[in-house]
């Protein structure tokens, strides 16, 4: 049994194709048959060689496909996978569905090799499946992108809620869908003003080039790369309002003290979803037709398509197909 | 009717015997007959003019006393008052508890004259009867202090839970007894290794003049006027743990983003408590024989006791007696 995918062997190298052996399949594994992979910042991270010496590389981990082995109650059936395969399954963390959190985790495409392949072997039980509504393609950044940005939605909005969001990108372009569809009222923020017709037909009721109206938001998404203006996003907060960072800034955040003070306002930051929450994400994007606005490229143009997300040119997620 | 009191016209000037007539009593409103008050960093602040022009200025808003006029049924109590003297009583904030976060709330001291006085009169809401158990000196810090390192305690800590205090001063030594009486596991953080024995005394189970190690704390209070490293601090918790700021830092907190994202921890401030709150606390306090380590003054010693306190001299907190 052979694999054949694309990696790469040094930071900044070009993705070649590679063959590999795959570990053996476990009680509880399943092999998939890949359809489909989005391609996320954090490849382009990993490429790049900023998070370190993880050569050979098979990028990946929005990976929708089918699965061809495993338990027989799995065989056939569309599942996703996103930035992590596995979690040691017995920690605290695992037992109570906080399996993000464990420090058995196992990433997808970093210690293992990734989806930009034609097959993939995980753990089960971060193999979850697509509801029929979701179309492969446009559902395969939901797996990284979409409960990144959900799991913040989930802990600290609701019907009602007025979120915020930074930047309108991968992340940005699916936080205002999945707000939208939560019930929220949502304000889009970006840069760019010819965004503002796509940002609400994402689903945004205002649009801002600026800061916010002081005390006019409960909860912040920052899905930008930049480091905000804390004095004026957490200025832009109610009492309890919630700031939630979802990428890894260039430098730290400069929180002044008394807008944490008064107010007891929050800074926290969130990185993808356990299990349970990407079914919830998944669930909620069928019933509201939630899905990634994307360019489509065929898998073995991964290095051109790769380097558009470095770019920031893909509007607004590149997902490579088989 | 004629109230006796202490005030300041200018910043740093000194303060001097000001009378002053009272507001009328309106229903609800208790006129108390002070015995204590403590000194709080905050009346420093006032009375140096770091917080605007808010002269003539009476400081004070750590009172204990006993109610002299107002309903029938407070005649006699024995009851403390803090920070805030009232608000609304109407909006959602005040309607849920939240009294702290009411557009319309009201300082004791800052716009109204506060506790260093003979009398003092406020809405009987914010005039908290005082558990018999408590005596009346070392319980007046608890009424700004106490409540302000309860607070985020009573929301993010429990029994078994592993809380860090920064700082061993007015707050801190608070924090330290308040944490303990809830079954914490007790960290203290200062810069002054001679603080070892009474910290320890106080209820540290651990005493620290550095950092803490990795991923080893539920919950931080930083009572420390200095602004701490953040990257050792924040990587001092574990995941989902919160570092709560309590006091004004000079500049702004530096948070590295991958702290918050990673481990998905929490930076937060908090202002006082709510009147539920500080009833909650006091019962605490009550139970664990919680009080202030205080020095005594004179009331009309208040100059050289609000210096001792801008010097940071106070061990650990001065209280004045009429």
């Amino acid at each position: 049994m052979t694999f054949n995918a694309y990696a790469t062997k040094h930071a900044r190298a070009a993705l070649e194709p590679f063959q590999y052996e795959p570990e053996p399949l476990r009680p509880g594994d399943v092999e998939i048959v890949i359809s489909h992979c989005g391609i996320c910042h954090s490849d382009v991270h990993l490429a790049d060689g900023d998070w370190g010496d993880v050569f050979p590389l098979v990028p990946g981990h929005e990976i929708v496909g089918t699965v061809v082995a495993g338990p027989t109650d799995r065989i056939g059936q569309r599942v996703g996978v996103g930035w992590q395969r596995s979690s040691c399954g017995s920690c605290d963390y695992c037992r109570t569905g906080d399996e993000v959190l464990c420090p058995g985790n196992q990433a997808t495409c970093m210690g293992h090799f990734g989806g930009f392949a034609d097959r993939i072997r995980v753990d089960g039980r971060f193999a979850i499946a697509i509801p029929e509504a979701l179309p492969s393609d446009t559902a395969a950044p939901l797996l990284c992108g979409g409960v990144t940005v959900y799991t913040p939605l989930a802990a600290y909005a609701g019907p009602g809620s007025r979120v915020g969001v930074i930047g309108i990108g991968g992340l940005g372009h699916l936080a205002l869908q999945l707000a939208r569809a939560m019930g929220c009222e949502v304000t889009a923020f970006s840069r760019s003003a010819d965004k503002e017709a796509d940002a609400r037909a994402f689903g945004a009721h205002h649009f801002h080039t600026g800061t916010p109206a002081r005390g006019s938001l409960d909860l912040i998404l920052n899905t930008a790369h930049a480091v905000p203006d804390m004095e004026a996003f957490l200025g832009g907060l109610r009492p309890r309002g919630v700031f939630s960072q979802l990428g890894a800034a260039p430098g730290p955040l400069q929180v002044p003290s008394m807008l944490l003070i008064g107010g007891s306002r929050t800074v926290t930051g969130s990185a993808i979803g356990s299990p349970a929450a990407i079914r919830s994400m998944l669930g909620l994007a069928a019933t509201h037709a939630v899905q990634a606005r994307i360019e489509a490229a065929p898998m073995h143009a991964c290095n051109e398509a790769l380097d558009r997300t470095r770019k920031n040119l893909a509007r607004y997620r590149l997902v490579l197909a088989n």
